[in-house]
């Protein structure tokens, strides 16, 4: 009962800004932010080069060599090594300040030259947690930076370019950030597949064992519901002004495909919103099933309470030590000859007499009525 | 009350993506998904023909033939057929996808050439359960997918094909479309009838028998308004787009046509919303109803609680054993000559004051009051 | 407790769609509708001409002699004479279906050379219903369709014709339309009067007795209010189209005219929406009320119960049946001279300090506080 | 408990419209409408004249000598007067009808050569109640009625001008409305600072004595708050709208400080909104209380219950009647020696092992956590 | 129970307008307004001033001298001395009047030739409050107001100019004004992540110990997130203006700044918004702990009141004095041979049948279930 709770891994909605009273755009590396890894393909229609580095001057080279070039660092430890590789590719400060300053708003901003784009893939262990993909699109290059924890999104798309599937390699850099984007959006189906799961064996809990305590289940699914919607909802507006705005950075072809990604962001948003109802609504069968069975402990309790009450009452009345000596009227039934049976036949009755009361006020029938025979009784509707 | 929950068949609310990792545009069969069964109408204003092919090469000759082909394709699990069936009228692969791939969000596409609508049936057994129904309309031919769920929504329009009735046999492929959406959205019309039948049980339920438990039916209930919901709020968006969008496969007659359709979508959803609305205002009903009960429950085992446990009490005093032989104060009223009438009307007066306070508390007195025969007596207001 | 309501007459939210697989345009008579009477008003500045017809041949002279001509239609259900009202004036074949097909929203739709204009008049007996009156205003006439329903909304418009009152005998069509409109908006405003009473009423019961069932009269309640907000939010949308449209139809001072009606019309909504509001409100009084009530009703089960709880016991202890003369431990006191004025003296002290205990507690004061006092108190403010 | 409420005087809200079947523009006098008094200021930037006129005719010299005359009609009772002030100025007939016929909402409305506004003043004395205002704006004249309800809101603008102070002097006809709705709008503030004084103190009541019912004050303040509600929100849109509409009779300079008006507009606006709020969160606040309450209540009745409910059995174990005479097996413990203690030694260990039960249970431990020392330990944050 | 709340230093929403009568424009100070201090930095590209001014004259020399002059003043006791700052710079009276009359919502007003911005920053102590800060941004010069209250917000701008860290230096006086925006705005992070803290808190609370009362703490918080929302939410409207709008004060420069800072803004936002619905969730969480808790206290009570209520009935009825020597019917048992062991049998068996009862219905069997293993056992998806 009085048992310390240890869920102390739960998401914690946090914003941290950039520590207060630096310049914008100064770079400073969070502590215990992972090590950068930077991993680089590059490829054209015909070949692809993969390959790991350790000097940003290594990238410039390929850059100018291939049709596309996709840097994808891994873990935003590194920050100098972060900034040479943003002078190369010449990003802006502000983008990359968020880049390394976890927890932005996923977003899509245009630079002229390059676009910056903000975007989460969420994973389920107990609870939903956010790792931030920030994606830097530029004439022949992409760039992506991951915060670095476990697993990575982006395998299939490498492995679709090593194996020259699909339309990818004969693509631009648009394309491919496409395909990462979809990567991206595509990884929240599982996830949200897991957390219906979830929802469904809450509501058969309620359902089934109203005395189980399911809505502190609920409160942690409601929580990672609003983790996942505040992770989605920018992601779709940002999704939309990519596919709206006039960028030169995008082609048409790949502005019909991120139109079928944002189709995907409103169908996973449409979802969370569905769950996030059925959350609600969990609630209040929630609450009526307790009450329900309040009213169920209460009835037992007044049953039991008034049905004995009474007789109580009478037998206390004939352990009265009145003196029949003293005077005739002093408890004259105690020498009766029917007196004892007469005492247990009273208190018959008035048991008798107070459950048929009850059973006319409905407390002691059971609560199944016509009603919980109806739907499956209804037949298919015809006028389909 | 431990019992299990059967109910496994509920809708359940899921987004089943691609599977991850394959390029976009790749057609997979779905497992369990029903095979295909094609079967053409094509007709001008004066003949028609109707058969079922099994090779897609079969209907490029009624394609050139004809001033209307319409393709049905009743099942979707035959990945290669529907492929062809794309190359033959230059379907796009993104939109193709969408067909194979359920649970899509109802919308309108425009490619240049072809327009794809998405749209949902909606059927009610014990839940409501929908099933994807994809519409191409191209030049002088209208496609549509079904998952090949039994029923068919589309007979009537092939009557009225088969019998010249209407305009549409003189119309041409927009016309077509227009009358295989109206069958679409008039089948929610029955549906949601007996919705608001089952939203009427319920109230009925609540008001003549709080002890059931209706909020369960009533969840159920919300469920599948929400099903509901989520099908129709986006057709009702892709049908304002098909109207407003300047699209050239659309005439202005078959516009005039799908407004009234439009408008359908409105009063369904217009419906949706207040069945969703009456839902929340029975749950307030019902939650009132059990405290009321709670309250009168309560109320019994007070009365009787409180009257019983002084009348014990006063049974009890004149059960003590104090000796009389060894005091004169020691119970001196056992021995009185009233003493065993004195005590009876003691308690009787007892019970009576506190019957007495009850009732001015109003917790004896039926609670009917003047405001249940008032709207009866309302008269029918002069003023209209 | 168990009675059957007997409350189907309360109005029922449904929507009927056109029969399934007919064509659409096509005319069926409802079944119940009621028999067509057509009456006529033709006027001019100088003078008029009223009549009732038969056939719907008579129309034609009338339109074409006078300056307007109105026809109103009361009952829908001789198909066949709407049909030929409909050729003569030229109207199209999915508004006449409208007109026969009850339940539309609330609508304007401009079909150029007249323009149809659906809304509703509703009245209040023991609940709200509503009568759809469809509206056609074209170039020298007015057609009007009321369902046929007891009643007649536009009686005042026909006598001003009849007396010259106003504007009206000078104007055009479209100035007949805005009376005819004015004249089912203002019919909501008696409506929402009584409905305001019955609200003040509920309020009363709440304060005063709150054992009485009034979320039920609630419940109805609300259910009026969602029945005129449904009725009255897209003809508020259809004013505002009707206003802001180009229509040739509707002249400029007209148009003034339709806007003071918007503005009725707004005011109504205002009006359903703050009643709903303190619906919601009344709920939330309500259940105070009753959890204050269940409070009382504990209080009063705890304070007897607890009291004589310990008496009863005492009382018991001193009837034990332990022989003193097996031990002198057994039960000494009821030999003591003082014994029974002790165990008396004892329960009294047990009672008192439990008293204590509860007053000390609030559990016996009376629940008035200084609060109750402070708003009459409140002198007017200066600063106004 | 059974009392009559008298609070009859509360805020109705109602909204009444024409009496039905006249024509649009009939000025028909109210029932109890407080007779006319008309009031004149004409002013020019050096001069100004001030007198109370009886006969509309007076104005006309007046209008024509005069930079800016002010005529402020007091009371709306006299139907003539106000027709002929109507047509000397030249007022539209459907602007005349909404000042005669009460409860308008607020609005603009632009008649060409002048600019009606509504607009409402409210005071508080033991409910809010309002006052509606209506601004005629025309070249060189702006015209006021109010209702004529004690207090005038425009005194301060009176002597503004009579002591020639600020720019009003110099200004025309629109500063001086400026100058009028600003009366209007800042006096909203004092009775907003009072309703905040209320909210206070219901939260003091809630949190201190939650037995006292403060849901009813809440309840009245609510209403309170949905009535200024209803009267802003309208004003400040007719506020927006004058500043944006290329209205000719208002200056830039006046445009200015509208926009001022304006933002106080919605600064209580957003004030109602907070308090609406907050009042929400009172009735959370309210019912938590009850409910811990009702748990402190039922802690006491179950301690004290299961406490006796044993030591009461026990002893009636003993006071059973049971013959030792008739076995050995009957009841030996009465004539055992240490028979008593013994008893009383086990009443006192059940007792203690009960309370025992309890205070692991949390049920007799205070409820005081530690929570509670935390905010105010809590240190300013160093960041700021 | 009945302790005096002292939270008298709660954050109290007021809007205090101009003291009603005086013309708009008008510069009253405030009663307790702190005095005015007034700090210059002005600088250049290579140098810079910084001193402490008391006579506003000394300003104009330094606005000639210098590419931007920051006048910094705390405190708006001194009427006069603002009057004459507002002279110089050329203010306007209407934005010195709110400069003045704090309580202002955040807001960007265009004057041509300045631009005013009112924000606030927020400092939570035991509850949050906060200080309204008013800038002032002209033609090489930034004019900021602060209420006075401790703390100073920009002090770290002030560093960098002084140290020439940035751009800051070489930027102009729209520079200025983003990094003083950019400071205002990131006071806020810090304070968000406190409220995060004591809504873990309170989560933590209400989860291990639902007998405290968090609802108080929750109340409070939700006060100050509702204050938080008040401030921000105009602010980031009014950097969006800002943004948006075409003045010529602001540079290209400058705008991607302000985005970034807008930015942050939305981000604040979201998260208020996100601990305000974890709030409402915690109100649910709250209530379903306390009436489990009830359930609990009402299980005890039915167990052990029924259990001993038919115990202490059949104690009663072998206490009752019937005297065997009056008939063989009255209470033979007393002289059976086996009667005392035979009642005690009897007791021990209802008590055992009721225990059964009750385990049946799960209401002595432990109330976790399975779900409560589940989410720790949930593998992580493989599917990210």
């Amino acid at each position: 009962m009085a048992r310390k709770p240890q869920r102390r891994q739960r998401h914690r909605f946090r914003v941290r800004a950039a520590p207060v009273g630096h310049p914008p755009g100064t770079l400073l590396a969070r502590p215990h932010a992972a090590p950068c890894v930077v991993r680089v393909i590059a490829y054209g229609p015909d070949a692809f080069v993969e390959q790991t580095v350790r000097d940003a001057a290594e990238l410039e080279p390929l850059l100018r060599q291939w049709a596309v070039t996709w840097v994808d660092v891994e873990g935003v430890g590194d920050v100098d090594l972060i900034a040479r590789i943003g002078r190369i590719f010449g990003l802006h400060a502000l983008a990359l300040e968020d880049v390394v300053n976890l927890h932005q708003r996923a977003k899509v901003e245009d630079y002229q030259d390059h676009c910056f784009i903000v975007s989460h893939i969420a994973s389920l262990a107990e609870f939903v947690s956010t790792e931030q993909v920030s994606i830097f699109l530029g004439r022949g290059f992409v760039l992506t930076f991951q915060e670095g924890k476990p697993g990575d999104c982006f395998e299939s798309v490498r492995q679709r370019i090593r194996e020259a599937r699909g339309r990818l390699r004969r693509g631009g850099a648009d394309l491919l950030t496409y395909a990462l984007l979809d990567g991206v959006v595509d990884g929240y189906f599982p996830l949200l597949e897991k957390l219906g799961d979830r929802l469904d064996a809450i509501e058969d809990e309620i359902i089934a064992r109203p005395a189980a305590r399911p809505v502190h289940h609920l409160h942690e699914l409601k929580r990672d519901l609003l983790c996942l919607r505040r992770t989605i909802w920018p992601l779709r507006d940002a999704l939309n002004g990519l596919i709206r705005d006039e960028s030169a950075l995008i082609g048409d072809e790949a502005r019909v495909y991120l139109r079928d990604c944002y189709d995907h962001c409103v169908r996973i948003l449409d979802l969370v919103e569905i769950y996030r109802e059925l959350s609600a609504d969990l609630i209040d069968l929630y609450l009526s099933s307790v009450s329900n069975r309040m009213n169920e402990i209460m009835k037992v309790l007044t049953i039991f309470s008034t049905i004995f009450n009474p007789l109580t009452f009478i037998a206390g009345i004939y352990g009265m030590n009145f003196r029949p000596e003293s005077s005739p009227l002093n408890m004259p039934e105690l020498s009766w000859y029917w007196g004892y049976p007469f005492a247990l036949t009273l208190m018959f009755l008035v048991a008798a007499s107070l459950l048929i009361f009850f059973w006319r006020k409905g407390w002691i029938r059971t609560a199944r009525g016509p009603l919980d025979a109806q739907p499956g009784s209804d037949p298919r509707p015809a006028g389909r």
